[in-house]
């Protein structure tokens, strides 16, 4: 069954009938790109990251976004409050693990984020994905293998090419189930696992790796599905890849002649305010592994 | 006479020919368009929030902006400082009380600042606007029957439409007079008022609700209005309105077929730069109430 | 020599082959734009100001930048901590001391990075590096009648012009002199120079200074070019200089009519993006002073 449409359909309409409220403590440099691919998709976003108010707003809220792109030791306290307040009243928690790998503080916080909240999602590229495994003793292969993440971009011994869909679908399925929540690790080709099943989405392109904010925009879309999706986070997680995915495609085909990544971006923004269900149903390349 | 030119004229003109120094105490979610938004309009953007400099950037400044969007406890100390700076030396102040009646820190922070500071202009939407009024103890039908805001969107049930215009023009007047500053509360119809005199602004586009900033950038624009029109602040804050507002509608013209709120966004931008007084003027949809 | 070609050739297709970590220390107004000029033009940006990590994501990096556009007291902490531990590693350092002059707090933070760091490259307006000067001791005829900075924009009276061009190669040879780094001074003509040669570089468009982000991402485009070219970091400067000037060029060449601001910052990450060396190398006007 899972074969035949392994991602939740139907799920943009509900967002845009629903408007969920996704409250996102994320870094600086791409907020304002979540927060109108948040708007785009039809979702409400609010940043706020003070100790003192986020515990409140995320009482409000339908989704949690804890993208530590840019953390420091108010936002990482922020997340802890935010995240305890989204567990009790059982929403949603997406995780974007910027960086993990690339400084003990952001592995550390990652960690510290997996082992004390029900993530929903966890949302990295391999090189983040494997150093989180990595640091939670996981011994996956690809995890023991792994070399020192730098900076926040994927190492390219990291690309998951199809040779390799076999060992990332294993590693994520592992990685899924060591912290009970689903994986969505992005690259050329996504795989989305939960600790028994593993999706691959094709969809996007390369132009989505050569702008800033494509993974973290994706840890806030993933957010507003998972919010209007929970009931299949797995399913709601592989329809958030495919949407971004597909809406890169059509960025990219939109593209006038000689136009590069800053029109990209603009034509980005246009295509997830103009994708639908049917569009995205139409389109999704997503396979069971 | 309100009613024949209800709105200041002339003053882009004076912005760009005096180049008013406007310094934000702002969110990172859209500090990037509220600088570029004011450098379009003519004005010259400083965004500054740490405690220890503010006061003496804000002694430089014409203008002074007051976002609580990502208020933090440093930020909301900075606030205070420039504040009672921008006082002492008489220029104007604009607060936008973003999520008020999301979080009693926002709350509380966006009444202390009314409470202590002689604001020339709040500007909110009507869901914000009627939090800061039941929090300052006003009744005034609207505020009195508020439901608790949620993030940093108006309620649904806040939209002012023209059955609703006399009861929100008789709660702006109401809140203007509290306060003993102008209002200008945005969404379909604007209501800009003082205690006395409310103007509705017709203006505007539904894609500026569908994209991050509008509110934001409409705080910076009308501290330059302000900045160069202090001597009717009412007529400033219409007339920064109306500017907006007409951009946006500029901008949704210049939109080539299956463009969307991506492009929206560069050709608002695109608008604010081009648009002068004499086309201000023509467009400009003001009315007294 | 320098008089035939006085900028470094060939470094883009480097920065494109070598993919420099550069890791930023920056303001939250343009760090969206620097991340992506910095991808455009082939680099690896990462933003990361916590104190407690950044000294290890410098460990991992090619260049460092520190921006003072909006500082606090935690990001100053973190550009001592991460600039000690380049100067360490003896990666090239770039400092833009935004706003210098305009606050005590943004001289004395630009002067301490000065004396204690052995900066590569200081990138500022000239009132920016007016006011540094002076706050130095340095006695070199502009810097002496320097009028107080105001907010982040250079003074109408610091333009450089084609009659004012030897008196700022003689200010920026002495400033480069005494803070023993390479200095660029951006505005309508870029002099960039060491102590004792002096370059001006002709090329950039006016729409260059109507958006903000403009000297912020040079700042980060010239840590990329000295990341691969730090043999000369006054060739790379220049470089950085004509390429950033260049794109302007192109950006502006290529606006449809009735285009703008908006439209222009888009086009100008399309160039950042389409420019490559052979491009760069016909069109750069730099000329030895």
């Amino acid at each position: 069954m899972r074969a035949d449409r392994p991602f939740s359909a139907g799920l943009l309409g509900r967002i845009r009938a629903n408007r969920p409220l996704v409250h996102c403590i994320t870094n600086y440099v791409t907020a304002n790109d979540c927060a109108n691919a948040l708007l785009a998709c039809g979702a409400s976003p609010v940043m706020c990251d003070e100790p003192d108010e986020v515990a409140e707003m995320t009482s409000a809220a339908d989704a949690l976004v804890l993208n530590i792109g840019t953390l420091n030791m108010r936002t990482i306290r922020a997340m802890h409050l935010a995240g305890e307040r989204a567990a009790a009243r059982g929403i949603p928690i997406v995780l974007d693990p910027v960086g993990a790998g690339a400084t003990a503080l952001r592995t550390e916080t990652a960690v510290r984020l997996v082992q004390e909240l029900p993530l929903a999602l966890i949302r990295g590229n391999m090189s983040e994905m494997r150093a989180l495994a990595h640091a939670l003793g996981i011994d996956a292969g690809r995890a023991a293998a792994s070399p020192a993440a730098r900076g926040v971009d994927a190492a390219p011994c990291d690309a998951v090419s199809d040779g390799g869909l076999p060992q990332a679908a294993a590693f994520a399925r592992e990685l899924a189930g060591r912290t009970c929540s689903v994986v969505a690790i992005t690259g050329a080709i996504d795989v989305v696992a939960d600790a028994s099943h593993a999706l691959a989405v094709r969809n996007g392109c390369a132009l989505m790796g050569e702008i800033t904010g494509s993974g973290c925009m994706l840890g806030g879309i993933s957010a507003a599905f998972a919010a209007v999706g929970a009931d299949d986070v797995l399913g709601a997680a592989a329809a958030a890849v495919a949407y971004e995915g597909i809406a890169g495609q059509m960025a990219e085909e939109n593209l006038a002649p000689g136009e590069g990544c800053g029109s990209f971006r603009v034509r980005l923004m246009d295509a997830f305010g103009a994708l639908d269900d049917s569009a995205l149903a139409a389109r999704a390349r997503v396979e069971a592994l």
